[in-house]
Protein backbone atom coordinates (compact mmCIF):
# COMPACT_ATOMS: atom_id res chain seq x y z
CA UNK A 1 0.00 0.00 0.00
CA UNK A 2 3.09 2.46 0.63
CA UNK A 3 4.83 2.24 -2.45
CA UNK A 4 4.07 4.56 -4.70
CA UNK A 5 3.36 4.22 -8.19
CA UNK A 6 5.30 7.08 -9.65
CA UNK A 7 8.56 8.99 -8.65
CA UNK A 8 10.10 12.45 -10.27
CA UNK A 9 13.47 12.78 -10.84
CA UNK A 10 14.35 15.91 -8.49
CA UNK A 11 17.80 15.47 -7.77
CA UNK A 12 19.16 18.51 -7.49
CA UNK A 13 15.85 20.41 -7.52
CA UNK A 14 16.79 21.59 -3.81
CA UNK A 15 14.59 24.77 -4.19
CA UNK A 16 11.60 22.71 -4.32
CA UNK A 17 11.40 22.10 -1.10
CA UNK A 18 11.71 25.69 -0.12
CA UNK A 19 8.77 26.79 -1.62
CA UNK A 20 6.93 23.73 -0.80
CA UNK A 21 3.12 25.18 1.92
CA UNK A 22 3.46 23.28 4.53
CA UNK A 23 1.70 20.03 4.17
CA UNK A 24 2.02 19.93 0.02
CA UNK A 25 3.57 17.02 -1.45
CA UNK A 26 7.14 16.96 -2.71
CA UNK A 27 7.64 15.33 -5.94
CA UNK A 28 5.01 12.53 -5.93
CA UNK A 29 3.55 13.75 -8.68
CA UNK A 30 0.19 13.48 -10.30
CA UNK A 31 -1.82 10.81 -8.69
CA UNK A 32 -4.20 10.63 -5.78
CA UNK A 33 -2.10 10.69 -2.20
CA UNK A 34 -1.23 7.72 -1.22
CA UNK A 35 -0.66 7.38 2.99
CA UNK A 36 3.16 7.39 3.54
CA UNK A 37 5.41 6.38 6.55
CA UNK A 38 6.95 9.72 7.48
CA UNK A 39 10.26 9.97 9.21
CA UNK A 40 12.36 12.91 10.44
CA UNK A 41 15.22 13.29 12.95
CA UNK A 42 17.44 15.98 13.99
CA UNK A 43 21.58 15.33 14.78
CA UNK A 44 24.06 16.73 15.50
CA UNK A 45 27.12 17.44 13.00
CA UNK A 46 28.73 14.14 14.62
CA UNK A 47 25.65 12.01 13.86
CA UNK A 48 23.93 11.55 17.37
CA UNK A 49 20.38 11.90 17.75
CA UNK A 50 20.77 11.70 21.92
CA UNK A 51 23.64 12.68 23.97
CA UNK A 52 25.13 10.18 26.59
CA UNK A 53 24.33 9.29 29.95
CA UNK A 54 20.63 9.41 29.08
CA UNK A 55 18.23 9.12 32.43
CA UNK A 56 15.22 10.22 33.63
CA UNK A 57 15.59 13.81 34.02
CA UNK A 58 17.40 13.91 30.96
CA UNK A 59 15.58 11.68 28.49
CA UNK A 60 17.70 12.88 25.42
CA UNK A 61 21.03 12.82 27.04
CA UNK A 62 23.43 15.39 27.67
CA UNK A 63 23.19 17.97 24.68
CA UNK A 64 20.36 16.00 22.90
CA UNK A 65 17.78 18.71 23.82
CA UNK A 66 20.24 21.35 22.63
CA UNK A 67 19.62 19.50 19.09
CA UNK A 68 16.45 20.93 18.72
CA UNK A 69 16.19 24.45 19.76
CA UNK A 70 16.24 25.20 16.03
CA UNK A 71 12.88 24.15 16.23
CA UNK A 72 12.01 25.34 19.52
CA UNK A 73 12.39 28.46 18.04
CA UNK A 74 9.71 28.30 15.34
CA UNK A 75 6.70 29.76 15.75
CA UNK A 76 4.87 26.29 14.55
CA UNK A 77 6.60 24.71 17.27
CA UNK A 78 5.83 27.06 20.31
CA UNK A 79 2.26 27.44 18.63
CA UNK A 80 2.06 23.48 19.03
CA UNK A 81 3.01 24.06 22.79
CA UNK A 82 0.71 26.71 23.75
CA UNK A 83 3.17 29.47 23.18
CA UNK A 84 2.97 32.83 21.29
CA UNK A 85 5.80 34.32 19.02
CA UNK A 86 8.49 32.37 17.51
CA UNK A 87 10.48 32.53 14.34
CA UNK A 88 8.78 31.81 10.77
CA UNK A 89 10.86 31.50 7.51
CA UNK A 90 12.91 28.30 6.19
CA UNK A 91 13.08 26.16 9.47
CA UNK A 92 9.40 27.17 10.70
CA UNK A 93 8.19 25.96 7.13
CA UNK A 94 9.63 22.64 7.67
CA UNK A 95 8.42 22.31 11.39
CA UNK A 96 4.77 22.94 10.10
CA UNK A 97 5.32 20.64 7.24
CA UNK A 98 6.39 17.87 9.49
CA UNK A 99 2.87 18.66 11.20
CA UNK A 100 0.35 18.50 8.50
CA UNK A 101 -1.01 15.30 7.40
CA UNK A 102 0.01 13.02 10.24
CA UNK A 103 -3.00 10.96 11.21
CA UNK A 104 -0.96 8.49 13.29
CA UNK A 105 2.23 7.91 15.22
CA UNK A 106 4.43 4.76 15.92
CA UNK A 107 7.17 5.33 18.79
CA UNK A 108 9.30 2.77 20.45
CA UNK A 109 8.88 1.90 23.96
CA UNK A 110 12.39 4.22 24.94
CA UNK A 111 10.81 7.14 23.84
CA UNK A 112 7.46 6.43 25.52
CA UNK A 113 9.44 6.23 28.91
CA UNK A 114 12.15 4.54 30.94
CA UNK A 115 10.10 1.98 32.24
CA UNK A 116 11.63 -1.50 31.17
CA UNK A 117 10.00 -4.59 31.31
CA UNK A 118 6.40 -5.35 32.15
CA UNK A 119 4.14 -1.93 33.00
CA UNK A 120 3.77 -2.96 36.88
CA UNK A 121 0.90 -0.75 37.88
CA UNK A 122 0.81 1.39 34.12
CA UNK A 123 1.03 4.72 36.13
CA UNK A 124 3.67 5.67 33.20
CA UNK A 125 1.89 7.89 31.11
CA UNK A 126 4.17 9.33 29.58
CA UNK A 127 6.99 12.47 29.21
CA UNK A 128 4.21 14.73 27.80
CA UNK A 129 1.76 15.18 30.77
CA UNK A 130 -2.17 15.30 30.81
CA UNK A 131 -2.17 16.60 26.61
CA UNK A 132 0.28 15.29 24.61
CA UNK A 133 1.33 16.85 21.58
CA UNK A 134 0.96 13.80 19.27
CA UNK A 135 -2.85 14.70 19.19
CA UNK A 136 -3.30 11.32 17.04
CA UNK A 137 -3.29 7.73 17.79
CA UNK A 138 0.12 6.62 19.26
CA UNK A 139 1.42 3.23 18.23
CA UNK A 140 3.91 2.11 21.23
CA UNK A 141 6.28 -0.75 19.75
CA UNK A 142 6.96 -3.10 23.17
CA UNK A 143 7.01 -6.82 24.16
CA UNK A 144 4.72 -6.00 27.03
CA UNK A 145 1.20 -6.02 26.69
CA UNK A 146 -0.76 -2.84 28.04
CA UNK A 147 -4.89 -1.57 27.49
CA UNK A 148 -4.96 1.60 25.71
CA UNK A 149 -4.01 4.79 27.27
CA UNK A 150 -5.96 7.72 26.35
CA UNK A 151 -5.39 10.94 27.46
CA UNK A 152 -6.46 14.73 26.71
CA UNK A 153 -6.39 16.43 23.12
CA UNK A 154 -7.29 13.49 20.92
CA UNK A 155 -4.06 11.85 22.00
CA UNK A 156 -3.97 8.17 22.52
CA UNK A 157 -1.72 5.71 23.42
CA UNK A 158 -1.87 2.01 21.65
CA UNK A 159 0.79 -0.72 23.04
CA UNK A 160 1.70 -2.96 20.14
CA UNK A 161 3.65 -6.34 20.59
CA UNK A 162 3.72 -7.78 17.39
CA UNK A 163 6.56 -5.77 15.79
CA UNK A 164 6.91 -3.00 13.39
CA UNK A 165 4.73 -4.21 10.80
CA UNK A 166 1.54 -4.83 12.45
CA UNK A 167 2.29 -1.83 14.27
CA UNK A 168 2.47 0.37 10.77
CA UNK A 169 -0.74 -1.25 9.71
CA UNK A 170 -3.16 -0.49 12.55
CA UNK A 171 -1.41 3.18 12.15
CA UNK A 172 -2.66 3.53 8.81
CA UNK A 173 -5.90 1.99 9.60
CA UNK A 174 -6.24 4.48 12.41
CA UNK A 175 -4.87 7.44 10.08
CA UNK A 176 -7.58 7.12 8.13
CA UNK A 177 -5.96 8.00 4.64
CA UNK A 178 -3.58 10.83 6.34
CA UNK A 179 0.32 9.60 6.78
CA UNK A 180 1.54 8.05 9.70
CA UNK A 181 4.59 9.65 11.49
CA UNK A 182 8.06 7.59 13.23
CA UNK A 183 8.35 9.66 16.52
CA UNK A 184 11.53 7.99 17.37
CA UNK A 185 14.18 6.90 18.90
CA UNK A 186 16.76 6.11 16.35
CA UNK A 187 16.07 2.28 17.18
CA UNK A 188 12.69 2.41 15.99
CA UNK A 189 13.67 4.42 12.91
CA UNK A 190 16.85 2.04 12.14
CA UNK A 191 13.96 -0.94 12.29
CA UNK A 192 11.77 0.46 9.84
CA UNK A 193 15.05 1.89 7.58
CA UNK A 194 16.32 -1.82 7.32
CA UNK A 195 12.72 -3.07 6.10
CA UNK A 196 12.84 -0.33 3.87
CA UNK A 197 9.23 0.74 4.61
CA UNK A 198 9.89 4.79 5.14
CA UNK A 199 8.59 6.55 2.38
CA UNK A 200 9.94 10.17 3.10
CA UNK A 201 12.79 11.13 5.59
CA UNK A 202 14.22 14.55 6.36
CA UNK A 203 17.30 14.78 8.53
CA UNK A 204 17.67 18.26 9.96
CA UNK A 205 22.09 18.25 10.58
CA UNK A 206 22.67 20.84 13.06
CA UNK A 207 26.74 21.95 14.17
CA UNK A 208 26.53 21.04 17.35
CA UNK A 209 29.60 17.95 18.24
CA UNK A 210 27.84 15.70 21.46
CA UNK A 211 30.71 13.18 21.40
CA UNK A 212 28.61 10.50 22.03
CA UNK A 213 24.75 8.86 22.62
CA UNK A 214 23.00 7.29 19.80
CA UNK A 215 23.83 7.38 16.70
CA UNK A 216 21.01 7.32 13.82
CA UNK A 217 23.00 6.25 10.92
CA UNK A 218 24.15 2.47 12.38
CA UNK A 219 22.80 -0.57 12.12
CA UNK A 220 21.66 -0.79 8.73
CA UNK A 221 23.25 -3.09 7.22
CA UNK A 222 24.92 -0.98 4.70
CA UNK A 223 22.15 1.09 4.33
CA UNK A 224 19.45 2.99 4.26
CA UNK A 225 19.41 1.86 0.80
CA UNK A 226 17.11 3.33 -1.60
CA UNK A 227 16.95 6.69 -0.86
CA UNK A 228 16.83 9.92 -2.99
CA UNK A 229 18.11 13.55 -2.17
CA UNK A 230 15.03 15.97 -3.31
CA UNK A 231 15.60 18.62 -1.22
CA UNK A 232 18.86 20.49 0.26
CA UNK A 233 18.59 23.94 2.28
CA UNK A 234 19.83 25.46 4.96
CA UNK A 235 19.71 28.70 7.54
CA UNK A 236 22.52 29.47 9.85
CA UNK A 237 20.64 26.81 12.43
CA UNK A 238 20.04 23.91 10.85
CA UNK A 239 20.09 22.45 6.91
CA UNK A 240 17.85 20.10 6.20
CA UNK A 241 18.08 16.81 3.33
CA UNK A 242 15.23 15.29 2.28
CA UNK A 243 14.62 12.37 0.77
CA UNK A 244 12.21 9.76 -0.84
CA UNK A 245 12.50 6.08 -1.35
CA UNK A 246 13.19 5.18 -4.68
CA UNK A 247 11.47 2.23 -6.78
CA UNK A 248 14.25 -0.39 -6.32
CA UNK B 1 52.09 29.90 18.63
CA UNK B 2 48.57 28.57 17.47
CA UNK B 3 47.02 30.28 19.66
CA UNK B 4 44.27 33.25 19.35
CA UNK B 5 44.62 35.91 20.57
CA UNK B 6 41.43 37.05 19.94
CA UNK B 7 37.92 35.56 18.70
CA UNK B 8 35.23 36.96 17.56
CA UNK B 9 31.16 35.00 18.81
CA UNK B 10 29.82 34.96 15.21
CA UNK B 11 27.62 32.32 15.97
CA UNK B 12 24.61 32.43 13.38
CA UNK B 13 26.24 34.80 11.06
CA UNK B 14 26.41 32.30 8.30
CA UNK B 15 26.64 34.94 5.77
CA UNK B 16 29.56 35.70 6.90
CA UNK B 17 31.62 32.92 5.09
CA UNK B 18 29.61 33.21 2.13
CA UNK B 19 30.83 36.42 0.85
CA UNK B 20 34.36 35.57 2.21
CA UNK B 21 37.04 36.69 -0.60
CA UNK B 22 38.84 33.33 -1.01
CA UNK B 23 41.64 33.44 1.35
CA UNK B 24 40.45 35.91 3.45
CA UNK B 25 40.23 35.85 7.22
CA UNK B 26 36.88 34.28 8.86
CA UNK B 27 36.44 35.66 12.06
CA UNK B 28 39.94 36.13 13.66
CA UNK B 29 39.88 39.88 14.28
CA UNK B 30 42.06 42.88 13.54
CA UNK B 31 45.36 41.33 15.05
CA UNK B 32 48.35 40.07 12.42
CA UNK B 33 47.48 37.12 10.85
CA UNK B 34 49.17 34.32 12.69
CA UNK B 35 49.21 30.84 11.04
CA UNK B 36 46.74 27.87 11.56
CA UNK B 37 46.22 24.57 10.82
CA UNK B 38 43.58 24.04 9.01
CA UNK B 39 41.49 20.66 7.75
CA UNK B 40 38.43 20.57 6.06
CA UNK B 41 37.18 17.26 4.79
CA UNK B 42 33.74 15.45 2.89
CA UNK B 43 31.19 13.86 4.57
CA UNK B 44 28.14 11.56 3.45
CA UNK B 45 24.98 12.06 5.71
CA UNK B 46 25.85 9.03 7.67
CA UNK B 47 28.80 10.82 8.29
CA UNK B 48 32.02 8.96 6.55
CA UNK B 49 34.79 9.96 4.45
CA UNK B 50 36.01 6.91 2.82
CA UNK B 51 33.40 4.02 1.78
CA UNK B 52 33.97 0.62 2.67
CA UNK B 53 36.37 -2.15 0.71
CA UNK B 54 39.02 0.71 0.49
CA UNK B 55 42.18 -0.95 -2.03
CA UNK B 56 44.78 0.13 -4.66
CA UNK B 57 41.92 0.23 -7.33
CA UNK B 58 39.77 2.22 -4.92
CA UNK B 59 41.67 4.22 -2.71
CA UNK B 60 38.58 6.02 -1.45
CA UNK B 61 36.46 2.71 -0.72
CA UNK B 62 32.86 2.16 -2.45
CA UNK B 63 31.28 5.38 -3.03
CA UNK B 64 34.19 7.39 -1.67
CA UNK B 65 35.07 9.32 -4.70
CA UNK B 66 31.43 10.25 -5.34
CA UNK B 67 31.54 12.17 -2.01
CA UNK B 68 33.66 15.01 -4.05
CA UNK B 69 31.52 15.36 -7.07
CA UNK B 70 30.63 19.03 -5.64
CA UNK B 71 34.19 19.55 -5.61
CA UNK B 72 35.24 18.40 -8.54
CA UNK B 73 32.35 20.07 -10.92
CA UNK B 74 34.03 23.68 -9.46
CA UNK B 75 35.96 26.14 -11.41
CA UNK B 76 38.77 26.20 -8.73
CA UNK B 77 39.49 22.59 -8.55
CA UNK B 78 38.83 21.70 -12.27
CA UNK B 79 41.97 24.84 -12.82
CA UNK B 80 43.68 23.34 -10.20
CA UNK B 81 43.73 19.82 -12.22
CA UNK B 82 44.94 21.73 -15.29
CA UNK B 83 40.96 21.56 -16.96
CA UNK B 84 38.84 24.76 -18.21
CA UNK B 85 35.36 25.39 -17.43
CA UNK B 86 33.65 24.52 -14.16
CA UNK B 87 30.80 26.13 -11.72
CA UNK B 88 31.30 29.05 -9.76
CA UNK B 89 29.82 30.29 -6.98
CA UNK B 90 29.25 29.12 -3.38
CA UNK B 91 30.83 25.84 -3.55
CA UNK B 92 33.32 26.92 -5.63
CA UNK B 93 33.61 30.10 -2.99
CA UNK B 94 34.93 27.27 -0.45
CA UNK B 95 37.24 24.99 -2.41
CA UNK B 96 39.08 28.09 -3.06
CA UNK B 97 39.69 29.52 0.17
CA UNK B 98 40.64 26.03 1.24
CA UNK B 99 43.22 26.25 -1.45
CA UNK B 100 44.43 29.34 -0.52
CA UNK B 101 47.29 30.60 1.48
CA UNK B 102 47.82 27.17 2.49
CA UNK B 103 52.56 26.77 2.85
CA UNK B 104 52.48 23.05 3.58
CA UNK B 105 50.85 20.16 3.95
CA UNK B 106 50.62 17.26 6.38
CA UNK B 107 48.81 13.64 5.72
CA UNK B 108 48.71 10.16 6.96
CA UNK B 109 50.80 7.65 5.13
CA UNK B 110 47.17 5.44 4.44
CA UNK B 111 46.70 8.93 2.16
CA UNK B 112 50.47 8.92 0.78
CA UNK B 113 49.81 5.14 -0.71
CA UNK B 114 48.87 1.49 0.71
CA UNK B 115 52.28 0.81 0.99
CA UNK B 116 52.86 -0.66 4.92
CA UNK B 117 55.43 -1.55 6.63
CA UNK B 118 59.35 -0.39 5.96
CA UNK B 119 59.35 1.51 2.23
CA UNK B 120 61.52 -0.70 0.56
CA UNK B 121 62.73 0.46 -2.75
CA UNK B 122 61.27 3.35 -2.09
CA UNK B 123 59.47 2.92 -5.41
CA UNK B 124 55.66 4.64 -4.63
CA UNK B 125 55.67 7.88 -5.17
CA UNK B 126 52.13 8.73 -4.13
CA UNK B 127 48.58 8.69 -5.73
CA UNK B 128 49.17 11.48 -7.94
CA UNK B 129 51.92 10.95 -10.43
CA UNK B 130 54.72 13.20 -11.05
CA UNK B 131 53.15 16.61 -10.54
CA UNK B 132 50.66 16.23 -7.29
CA UNK B 133 48.44 18.78 -6.82
CA UNK B 134 50.21 19.71 -3.38
CA UNK B 135 52.70 22.51 -4.97
CA UNK B 136 53.96 22.72 -1.56
CA UNK B 137 56.33 20.76 1.11
CA UNK B 138 53.97 17.91 2.50
CA UNK B 139 54.58 15.82 5.33
CA UNK B 140 53.85 12.24 5.77
CA UNK B 141 53.25 10.42 9.13
CA UNK B 142 55.06 7.23 9.57
CA UNK B 143 57.03 4.71 11.76
CA UNK B 144 59.31 4.31 9.04
CA UNK B 145 62.22 6.60 8.00
CA UNK B 146 62.45 8.05 4.15
CA UNK B 147 64.43 10.23 2.09
CA UNK B 148 62.26 13.50 1.01
CA UNK B 149 60.87 12.76 -2.35
CA UNK B 150 61.41 15.82 -4.66
CA UNK B 151 58.52 16.02 -6.88
CA UNK B 152 57.64 18.19 -9.83
CA UNK B 153 55.53 21.87 -9.57
CA UNK B 154 56.66 22.48 -5.77
CA UNK B 155 55.51 19.03 -4.33
CA UNK B 156 58.61 17.37 -1.43
CA UNK B 157 57.23 14.75 0.31
CA UNK B 158 59.25 14.38 3.92
CA UNK B 159 58.47 11.23 5.70
CA UNK B 160 58.33 12.35 9.56
CA UNK B 161 58.47 9.91 11.96
CA UNK B 162 58.70 11.50 15.72
CA UNK B 163 54.92 12.38 15.95
CA UNK B 164 52.25 15.07 15.14
CA UNK B 165 53.66 17.31 17.09
CA UNK B 166 56.85 16.89 15.31
CA UNK B 167 55.57 17.05 12.08
CA UNK B 168 53.33 20.35 12.66
CA UNK B 169 56.12 22.16 14.11
CA UNK B 170 58.06 21.18 10.75
CA UNK B 171 55.54 22.14 8.70
CA UNK B 172 55.08 25.24 9.91
CA UNK B 173 58.20 26.29 9.49
CA UNK B 174 58.01 25.00 5.95
CA UNK B 175 55.21 27.03 5.29
CA UNK B 176 56.58 30.65 5.75
CA UNK B 177 54.33 32.42 8.02
CA UNK B 178 51.01 30.55 5.44
CA UNK B 179 48.60 28.10 6.70
CA UNK B 180 49.30 24.15 7.08
CA UNK B 181 46.51 21.86 5.60
CA UNK B 182 45.66 18.41 7.05
CA UNK B 183 45.25 16.79 3.61
CA UNK B 184 43.78 13.69 5.41
CA UNK B 185 42.48 10.64 6.23
CA UNK B 186 40.10 10.65 8.81
CA UNK B 187 42.98 8.79 11.49
CA UNK B 188 45.77 11.58 11.12
CA UNK B 189 42.36 13.88 11.30
CA UNK B 190 41.55 12.85 14.57
CA UNK B 191 44.67 12.64 16.56
CA UNK B 192 44.84 16.22 15.85
CA UNK B 193 41.23 17.07 16.80
CA UNK B 194 42.12 15.08 19.93
CA UNK B 195 44.72 17.04 20.32
CA UNK B 196 43.02 20.19 19.74
CA UNK B 197 45.61 21.42 17.94
CA UNK B 198 43.32 22.18 14.55
CA UNK B 199 42.44 25.98 14.28
CA UNK B 200 39.96 25.65 11.82
CA UNK B 201 37.90 23.23 10.82
CA UNK B 202 35.52 23.03 8.01
CA UNK B 203 33.13 19.77 7.10
CA UNK B 204 31.04 19.64 3.79
CA UNK B 205 28.23 17.77 4.16
CA UNK B 206 26.48 15.76 1.28
CA UNK B 207 23.62 14.26 1.10
CA UNK B 208 25.13 10.66 0.29
CA UNK B 209 24.45 7.37 2.21
CA UNK B 210 27.67 5.23 2.27
CA UNK B 211 26.32 2.51 4.90
CA UNK B 212 30.26 1.44 5.83
CA UNK B 213 33.48 2.58 5.64
CA UNK B 214 35.77 5.33 7.65
CA UNK B 215 33.98 7.54 10.35
CA UNK B 216 35.04 11.35 10.85
CA UNK B 217 33.83 11.52 14.31
CA UNK B 218 35.21 8.65 16.02
CA UNK B 219 37.71 8.00 18.20
CA UNK B 220 37.79 11.37 19.76
CA UNK B 221 37.13 11.05 23.52
CA UNK B 222 33.74 12.52 23.46
CA UNK B 223 34.83 15.11 21.17
CA UNK B 224 35.22 17.45 18.98
CA UNK B 225 35.82 19.35 22.13
CA UNK B 226 36.16 23.46 21.74
CA UNK B 227 34.99 24.01 18.36
CA UNK B 228 32.42 27.05 17.83
CA UNK B 229 29.98 27.35 14.48
CA UNK B 230 30.79 29.94 12.59
CA UNK B 231 29.04 29.75 9.39
CA UNK B 232 26.57 27.25 7.62
CA UNK B 233 25.79 27.70 4.30
CA UNK B 234 24.83 25.62 1.50
CA UNK B 235 23.94 24.23 -2.26
CA UNK B 236 22.03 22.18 -3.69
CA UNK B 237 24.81 20.01 -3.75
CA UNK B 238 26.61 20.45 -0.20
CA UNK B 239 26.04 22.00 2.79
CA UNK B 240 29.27 23.73 4.99
CA UNK B 241 29.89 24.02 8.45
CA UNK B 242 32.70 26.07 9.24
CA UNK B 243 33.86 25.99 12.62
CA UNK B 244 37.03 27.28 14.83
CA UNK B 245 38.69 26.70 17.70
CA UNK B 246 37.21 28.54 20.67
CA UNK B 247 39.79 29.52 23.66
CA UNK B 248 38.73 27.51 26.11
Amino acid sequence: MLRRRRVFRTRGSAASLAILEPGSDPGYGDDARMPKLRFNATVSLDGYVAGPRQSLENPLGEGGLGLHDWAFATRTFRATHGMDGGETGLDDDHVAAWNTKIGATIMGRNMFGPVRGSWGDAAWTGWWGDDPPFHTPVFVLTHYRRRPLELQGGTTFHFVTDGIEAALERALEAAGGLDVSIGGGAETAQQYLRARLIDELEVHVVPAFLGAGSRLFENLDGGPAGYECVGLVSSPAVAHYTYIRNGQ
